[in-house]
C-alpha cells in the first residue's frame, strides 16, 4: 500500500485536521500522481459539512487536482513517469452504459465513481474514495488528464471543476459568435465562465449583486457588466440574453431573470441551491424558455478544454494558500471573499 | 359594421349569457368566416375567471375556430368565398421582430394580437378583440388556416389550440423514430400528443392518475399506458423517456416524474398551472435535464399541422354541444368530465 498524508473532516462541520492513509498499490493501468496543487470547491464545504446527506467520513475532499506523475502501472501508455497529469470530479465509471460510450462519464447510469466521498467499484463498492487534500492519488490512466506544458498548474487545477463546468454548457447551448451570453455571478465559476465565453467567440455579460468587480471582469474579457441589485437592469436587458449560465448556489428570483432571455432562452444552473427552484409556468411557455441543469463535463470533453484553455492562455484566477490555512479559507468561500480560487499548495504538507 | 350574436361573459367569474356585438366590415386582406364549430378550451375558463389577471369584460371566449368564407376583402388572395377556414390563439402581429419573421408570431416580441381578450393593433390598441362562441369572425387572411377537405370539421376545431399545442414541442423535440415521449395526462391535450406522436413515428406511453382511458390510449396509439398513482411506475419507468410532455394544468411533483427522464432529457410544460413550478436543482443538473415551456405555434407551423392531420387523418375525439351548454360544459371540464374536447356546434344560435 502507498503512504498518503493529507487533511481530513473526521466528522460532519469539523475542521479539517492532519489525517494519514493509505492508497493502493498501482494496478496494470494504474497511475500514481504526486500531487503539487488542489483546487478548493464550494462542494467540497457542501459535502463536509453533508449538506447534501451523502457524506461518508473520514472525508479527504478535492477534486481539482494537478501535478506529476511519480509510478506508473505495468500496461499504463497514455501516460509515462515526470508527465504532468490531472484528476477531476471522477475516477472511474462503468463504461458500458449510453452515458458512457457517448463520452459522458460524469452522467454514468450505474453512477460514476467521485473522486472523493464515493466508493471504489471493486470489492461491491465498499471502500471509499479520498480526494486531492494530500500528497499522492492513485488512478486509473483512463480517467486521468494532460496538463498542456504552457499553463501554469496552479492556476490550472481550477480547470478540473469550475473550468469545465462552464465550458460544458457553453459548448452544449453554443455559445459562440453572434450569442449573448450572460454569466449570473462572478466567483469560481463565473471567472471561468467569462474567459471561456470571450475565447469562444459569444458576447458575455456579467450580471453581478454589486458593480465592485466591474474592472476585474472587463480584464478577463467581459464586454458589459450589470448590477443586478439596481431594478433598471431589468428593464434594459429585457429579453436580450439567448444564455445565461448561472453559477450562483443562493436563491434568486428566477422569473425576474427569465425575463432577460430571448425567445427560446436557456438558463442553465450550475450551482446546486439547497432550496428548491421556484419558477412560474408563465416564464417558461411564454416564449419556449427552458431552465436546464449541467454537472461538470466527460473525459473527452475535459481534455478538450484543457487544450482550448492552451490554445487561450486561459487559466483561472487563484489565491494559493498552504494546507493549514484551510479552514480559513472554507470560511472565506462562504463569504465570498476569494478572488477567484482558492488553491492548496502542496508543498506546505512537506 | 357586421353584426355578430354569440355568448359572452359579462364580467369575472359569471356564466356565459346571449350577446350581440359588431365586427368591422371587412379590410383590403379581411375575411368574414361564418363559424360552424368553436371548441371550448381550458384556457377559455380561466380567462372568463379571470385567474391570470388580465381579463376585460364582456368577453366572447373561443380560439379554436373553423367555418367557411362567406365574404372577402378587396385584396385577399389566399381565400374565395365558400372555402374552409380555420382561426387559431391570434388574429394579427408586429409582423417584423425577429420571431414573426422567423415564423414564431405567437412569441411575437410586441406581443401577439390574441383571438379574444386582446386589442386589435390599430386605434392604439383600444378594441377588444372577440373569440368565437359566436356566428361570425373577421380576421385578416395571413392569420386564417386552410382545413384540409378530408377532415370533419367539428372534429379539426380544436386541432387550432389543443393540436398545435402539443404538435409544436413534439416537433421542436424531435419526436420520432427511436424516441421515448411521454404524454402526462390524457385530456384535450393529451390526446392530441398521442394521436400525433404516435403518427409521427415515436414510441408513445400515457402517463395517468388511473387506468381507466387505458384502452382508448391504446386506440389513440399509445404503446404503453402507465398508472401515476401506482408507485411502482416510478420505480418501472426510471431513466426511461426522451421527452415528457405535460398536459396536466394541476400540480404534480416534479422531482418524481424527472427521474422519469434519460441524460439529456426534457419536460415540457403546456399547461399553465397557477402555483409556481418547485423542482430541485439536483433533478436538472444530475443529467443535464431541461424543464422548458411551449406555447400553441406560428402560422406556417399550424398549417403544417393541419396538412399533417389531413395525411394521417388526425382529428380530436369531441362531445358536441349546443351554445346553450357551454355553462354546464364549463364545469364539467373542471372535473375532467370530457372525451376528450367539447365543440360548440354553432348551428344552435340560430
Amino acid at each position: 500500500m502507498i503512504q498518503v498524508n493529507g487533511y481530513a473532516a473526521k466528522q460532519a462541520k469539523t475542521p479539517l485536521t492532519p489525517y494519514s492513509f493509505e492508497r493502493r498499490e498501482p494496478r496494470a493501468h494504474d497511475i500514481v500522481i504526486d500531487i503539487k496543487y488542489s483546487g478548493i470547491c464550494h462542494s467540497d464545504i457542501h459535502q463536509v459539512n453533508n449538506e447534501w446527506g451523502t457524506s461518508t467520513f473520514p472525508m479527504v475532499p478535492g477534486h481539482e487536482i494537478v501535478g506529476f506523475v511519480s509510478q506508473i502501472g505495468s500496461e499504463v501508455t497514455r501516460f509515462k513517469v515526470g508527465d504532468r497529469a490531472a484528476v477531476g470530479n471522477f475516477v472511474d465509471s462503468c463504461r458500458k452504459c449510453n452515458s458512457c460510450r457517448n463520452g459522458l462519464e460524469q452522467y454514468c447510469l450505474e453512477g460514476a465513481t467521485w473522486t472523493y466521498n464515493g466508493f471504489e467499484r471493486e470489492n461491491g463498492k465498499t471502500t471509499p474514495t479520498q480526494g486531492g487534500y494530500c500528497d499522492k492519488i492513485v488512478v486509473d490512466e483512463n480517467y486521468l488528464f494532460n496538463i498542456p506544458e504552457n499553463l501554469p498548474l496552479h492556476g490550472a487545477a481550477p480547470l478540473l471543476c469550475a473550468g469545465i463546468t462552464v465550458y460544458s454548457p457553453l459548448i452544449h447551448w453554443k455559445a459562440g459568435p453572434g450569442k449573448k451570453v450572460g454569466i449570473i455571478g462572478l466567483g469560481g465559476l463565473g471567472n471561468m465562465g467569462v474567459k471561456l465565453g470571450h475565447a469562444l467567440g459569444a458576447e458575455i455579460t456579467v450580471l453581478s449583486h454589486s458593480l465592485k468587480k466591474q474592472e476585474e471582469a472587463k480584464r478577463m474579457g467581459a464586454d458589459n457588466f450589470y448590477d443586478t441589485s439596481d431594478t433598471t437592469t431589468f428593464k434594459k436587458l429585457k429579453g436580450y440574453f439567448d444564455l445565461l449560465i448561472n453559477t450562483v448556489s443562493v436563491d434568486i428570483d428566477l422569473n425576474r431573470h427569465f425575463k432577460l432571455l430571448a425567445p427560446d432562452g436557456v438558463m442553465v444552473i450550475v450551482g446546486l441551491p439547497e432550496k428548491p427552484l421556484s419558477l412560474g409556468a408563465f416564464s417558461l411557455v411564454s416564449f419556449r424558455r427552458s431552465l436546464a441543469g449541467s454537472a461538470i463535463g466527460g473525459i473527452r470533453e475535459t481534455q478538450e478544454m484543457l487544450d482550448f484553455c492552451s490554445k487561450h492562455n486561459i487559466t483561472s484566477d487563484t489565491e494559493l494558500i498552504p494546507i493549514q490555512k484551510v479552514n480559513e479559507a472554507y470560511e472565506r468561500v462562504l463569504k465570498s471573499d476569494v478572488r477567484y480560487r482558492f488553491v492548496i499548495d502542496m508543498e506546505s504538507l512537506k
